[in-house]
């Protein structure tokens, strides 16, 4: 069970990770708010190092999951989008390495996570996927590295994971805030 | 003028990265919940690469201020909070590589800049700092990461600023999604 101490956003509160996918497609409208929620995160010089390939038709989702780990495609499959992060490693003005590019793209996901909660939506991003076939795959110069992929969709009835999937399928908890917050 | 194409989080909306910072102190009760909102983030295996050094006495916060920039620190110096955000750059459990430390850390910097915006406060990460003193600073062992300090705390007079800081003080534009959304 997790444990609140203080009082934070619902949609903090309530969002986590689930597996169990509905089928179900989304609203085209839906998926372009999550991405514009993304592109409103700060960044470092405002480089907005993040982009995106969204895969939601049917032959788009096969070329995506068919990167996915065996673990995680047993689940991501039923998600009716999934989407790429990339991070592009340098500066755009100046061309040098951006030391915060993946921290940056970290925080656009996060803000896409939270947008995804308050539209009733669920996603789940997967660090389980083959990082160099997904840059042959999209063609991506060296200086865009892949991140993440995550499956977008609404919840779906948890009786269609297997039973050990099943076992996990509810909020992960936090360590507390003493073990996180080092001493001055 | 930020233009927004579709309804998404008032947080996100109507957060930006101020560098007017009142004076006036947080109350602890605000700082913490900062931190619960950022430790509730999702990460890779939930190994929570986040760690947090916070400085808010007189004392604490002089040591921090003088890891920033020349130009950082003409305005964070009023912020009653800067908070060191570090990323674990090894999984706890087994030690290997964690290609995703900065992702992560990004995604509760995330967290915490939106439960910020709902309680009417203000936060505003710096990359511009010495990591090398941080490090030495802190004692931070090798597999510690300093990312970025966050100037926390209430909006202040713009006219705090040097005229040529005032001339940035509003909020940033962003790419339009035709430019971050990449080809399938």
């Amino acid at each position: 069970m997790r444990k609140f101490n203080y009082p934070i956003m619902p949609e903090i509160m309530q969002r986590w990770s689930p597996r169990a996918f509905s089928e179900e497609p989304l609203a085209e409208a839906d998926v372009l708010a999550l991405l514009e929620a993304a592109r409103y995160a700060p960044s470092c010089f405002n480089e907005q190092p993040w982009r995106f390939i969204v895969a939601q038709t049917q032959h788009e989702l096969q070329a995506m999951q068919d990167l996915l780990t065996e673990q995680n495609l047993a689940w991501a499959k039923r998600a009716p989008v999934l989407l790429l992060l990339i991070a592009k490693r340098t500066f755009t003005e100046g061309g040098k390495d951006n030391y915060w590019h993946m921290f940056d793209v970290g925080t656009a996901w996060g803000y896409l996570s939270l947008e995804a909660e308050r539209r009733g939506l669920i996603a789940h991003a997967m660090g389980g996927f083959s990082r160099k076939r997904t840059a042959e795959m999209f063609s991506l110069s060296p200086d865009l590295a892949p991140i993440a992929i995550v499956a977008i969709g609404k919840l779906g009835d948890a009786n269609v994971l297997s039973p050990a999937l099943r076992e996990r399928e509810k909020p992960g908890t936090r360590r507390p805030l003493s073990e996180t917050v080092m001493k001055h």
